[in-house]
């Protein structure tokens, strides 16, 4: 039988304040506005997003949260699906310490590998991040 | 603040406990053999697989697991990137109560929503699900 | 040689008919909508909508109607690049009996197989289809 | 109410003849083998693939062939989701007039659209089309 | 050793110009402002935009400039994620001898190669691009 | 006027040469292999791999090779469309100085962003890689 593996008896809610505090820290704002908007429609779904990618992932050591969101960035301006997310996690990006240069050079990368549309929609939606940050 | 609305203080284990029985039951030997096969490599994968779809997810009342299986296929067959999750999903169906006709329908449809190349993979990955089926 | 296999000899325009009616079951408004919307650049696109996904589909035995929503609703979440169309089918998904909580199971689901931007952008969507007919 | 703007009467068996008739043109045996693959499992999808892509598309005016198949040929490297249609694409599109360096060209500039390994993927399936051609 | 099988020693700047006047010639204004839009975040994106597909692959002989916009309109209408681009292409399409039916019967196409969703959705952008181009 | 901006005169065949060391220290004998199977069919699509991500991209300051190699390997999980060269990253990955533990990292993290399946399927070409590493 496959074993639990887990590191602790840490109960359901402890898991969800861990990843709401992580969720605060990396999103700011957005991100909470984001589970906000779910609670009346999808309040599990918004549980969801607290507890797994913020409670379990970013939780995780084995890679800084810079290079996770390098990551992020990159996947989603490859898929080019998400720009809402995308500009989210580019926030996100800055808020951890990714430069404003290292950011341009993520998106612009992925014109190799996704195709310059899904580069130039990405930049573009820098681009707001970018009048948007230098606002407040 | 956001509050947890977590319906009972299970822990994480508990919560892994009741995902793998519903893996066993949905996906049977396939999904045991996914999970076994991550245990070496990473193994908090394989948990999160068991926990977050299963324990969480299939775990959930308001839809029944035949139609769940039925979302399933379709996104699989639509996204044309995950053959081998869609063998397991089309196994799983047939598991949930899904019956042939049902699932040559849901793979057929897609040709509308995600063209013919998509619903044609797909049948072809219905097709070798139904041959060993019948050998078993 | 391949043998036609078609159960009857209805012509085209029999089968445009019939398709017609079955979109105006499944999709309503909107549905006639799209198809008038076509009718000066191409017309001949309109008319394919009516018959194939409609008058041949949607009119076949061997899946019910609220199957087949769920099975759109899912793949339309699920490849991110449909919003217009799953506007459209998240209301039809209503016409034919599935109930709002369903289709919030079906959303969330997509996290698991498309990935949470697939899931909240999609939620996005019903929760717009929800605020229009709690108006109508 | 929206007119079905049929040119004729044509009943389906005979949009059935005329697909069968432009698919073993334009596909020669391949199209041959997928739908004769399908018989089993799904017979009407088999139909549907004579029916529309063939009976109705390529026998439209208003693009040759050869623009056609360099259209499809685009579309499925892009896609990046279906080599065994991109296989049959790159084959029917010599048949119908395009040369190897014409398709080189399509294959290739899918880099600038869908990114490098689009193109590459896309040119290890044409690689294979002209060794069996040249060994036919 | 690969050999670099240059046709020239042609310098970067000469491979700028060469492609500043060809995405001129094709895409005209709209091709210039995605380049200008580029220069304060990301002007080395906004080089290669020029460089890679209009300084290399748009100079290539073997295809038709006509050709490769139908490739282009082809892929886009497909991948359903680069409207800002397929909206450029289309007008350049029509730039270099596409007529209006033709482009009609591509986008219409992709109904087979990529779904219903993706060909109305692409048709929606032309119809945009001829009604703007018809007021200009 | 747009200008070119180019920091030298530098030639096209300087800019291969660069390219060509870079694709050798970062891809090794994969990448070199690629190149060659090219040189038959689209030596030009060789050249350009070479230039375009190795000659420019690759060679770009602002961003170190190890977090370039992250964003490629999240964004090739993350389409799941790319599996051969999603396996020449993962090395490239290990060249530059990424660990295992945090190339699992990136492929888990894109569960969240692309999906289940993609992580999956990421997870099974990682797990080539690593055992063919332990090997050499």
């Amino acid at each position: 039988m496959v074993e639990s593996n887990h590191p602790d008896e840490q109960t359901q809610s402890e898991r969800f304040q861990r990843g709401w505090q992580r969720l605060k820290e990396v999103d700011g704002k957005a991100g909470e506005q984001v589970v906000e908007s779910l609670q009346a429609i999808a309040p599990d779904l918004a549980r969801y997003v607290v507890e797994f990618p913020f409670g379990d992932i970013y939780m995780r050591p084995g890679l800084d949260l810079k290079s996770r969101q390098i990551a992020t960035v990159a996947a989603l301006t490859a898929l080019g699906t998400a720009q809402p997310q995308l500009k989210i996690h580019l926030r996100a990006a800055l808020n951890v310490g990714c430069t404003q240069e290292e950011l341009v050079e993520v998106v612009m990368q992925m014109a190799v590998y996704a195709g310059f549309p899904a580069a130039l929609n990405g930049m573009a939606v820098l681009k707001e991040v970018l009048a948007e940050s230098s606002l407040g």
